[in-house]
């Protein structure tokens, strides 16, 4: 398997297989109207948007069809933050799939590309914050109906993204070279055990290393902080492997008190993807 | 979505994601060298090959590539039956996905399409019997070195899988205009439950119906049969809803015991594609 759009698809399911991954659907967890199947459509159906990626079209509207084809299933929202990820580093890979070499993918975003980037909100249900208020009509929950604004004021996707720094961990890679993302394929490199096993322990430690940007939005700082310093003390202890009883119960006390970082398995999902094009992740 | 090929690669994923499938790999379950991780490269591996069917290319190279692609993980041979179904329902969905159809797709499969199904093999092991003697020349482990013979003996692929049956129950599908799968699908739009459910006792049901032809190759007939009366036992009662822990139990029991009942694991995966193509399978 050579193929650039066949790693990210690849990376997607090796993400949703990944388990424990406290808190989302793993292998062996469903939340209550998102189950595992969803993530195996939503990974198939986002594959059309990816070649278009590997075959050197526009990030905007690659994006875009990834995202239209994602949502062709009854779980709703599976991988959008995933695939705003995984669409510049396949497109990087075209060249080389480096932190430089994705940063000039991003920075060469256009309008067109961040009016691609709202219609994708037309094709699925994605939680976002309030916008602050002189912002109301870019407010991404408008999806389309924003376009003509969006073109009035001239701003790329690269500027979009970046306005949503901080407070969105998913486009903060945008402006960091995908920091964590290289951050977390080397890791899944280092990490001995299963593919299953590396990327538990990968997500436990980008877990612990900041707390989760959904779970901030959703559930407030507080919640967020002691989610991350739960995870840094099984982190710390490498309880993926040493202590896995213990991984297991936080990750099924998350899903009850419905708690999902999911931007934390984004972030995994972009570090299987580097990995495994890489070659750095045999499986 | 709406392209065989993304429908085929999808059955192979939802094949292996279905739970309690007794002896297999599943959701829940790994066996000693091949993981759940194994069936999702394979599965994205052989899309190449699933393209070629669905635009129109032969069986046997379209099957070949498929094996190939499929080949790309260290579990070694995953879904190498499924494939030798799902590449010519494929192919007849470009008509019509019928059984009259599926029929001429199979028959009309020339001597290179043979050619291509023995190479197939140098790509992977695969479980097979001793052939009668006056057919060891034949036999599909000597992989392309069977070849020359093939040609000169002027058989078609439809002829060589022919030859199988008795004895392998995917064969059987090539020469039945694919009965068990389609039967299969329509089993699996008229249970109830979430796909992984629906598909859990589909499988039940077909090896309930048949002994897996795998076992036989494997463990002899008297195994194979016992197997298939305890699954009639749970399938009669619809254990999968009404007692799921017995299925579990049998699950668990198959897979100590290193009995695996592959082939029924290939129809349901070819059922779970004429069902998806159909729509009448939500996910």
């Amino acid at each position: 398997m050579e193929r650039a759009a066949d790693h990210a698809e690849l990376a997607l399911l090796l993400e949703v297989a990944g388990t424990p991954k406290p808190g989302n659907v793993d292998r062996h967890r469903d939340l209550p109207d998102l189950r595992f199947e969803h993530f195996l459509v939503g990974a198939v159906g986002s594959r059309p948007g990816l070649s278009m990626a590997e075959d050197g079209a526009a990030i905007g509207p690659a994006f875009e069809r990834a995202v239209r084809g994602m949502a062709s299933q009854g779980g709703g929202n599976t991988q959008f933050g995933a695939l705003l990820l995984l669409v510049p580093l396949v497109q990087a890979a075209r060249t080389e799939l480096s932190p430089d070499v994705a940063d000039s993918v991003v920075e060469d975003t256009s309008v067109a590309d961040a009016a691609a980037f709202y219609r994708a909100f037309d094709h699925v249900d994605v939680f976002v914050d309030d916008p602050p208020s002189e912002l109301d009509d870019l407010d991404v929950r408008r999806g389309s109906d924003a376009i003509p604004r969006l073109k009035e004021r001239e701003l790329t996707l690269y500027e979009v993204l970046a306005g949503g720094v901080p407070g969105d961990d998913v486009a903060r890679e945008w402006v960091t070279g995908f920091e964590r993302s290289f951050a977390a394929a080397d890791r899944l490199a280092a990490t001995p055990g299963t593919v299953t096993e590396r990327t538990a322990a990968t997500f436990l430690a980008l877990l612990a290393e900041r707390p989760d940007t959904l779970v901030t939005k959703r559930r407030g700082e507080a919640v967020a902080d002691r989610v991350s310093d739960r995870a840094a003390t099984l982190h710390e202890r490498s309880a993926v492997r040493t202590d896995p009883d213990a991984v297991e119960t936080f990750a099924d006390d998350l899903v009850q008190r419905e708690i999902n970082p999911g931007t934390t398995a984004d972030l995994t999902a972009a570090g299987l993807f580097i990995a495994l094009e890489r070659g750095t992740l045999a499986v």
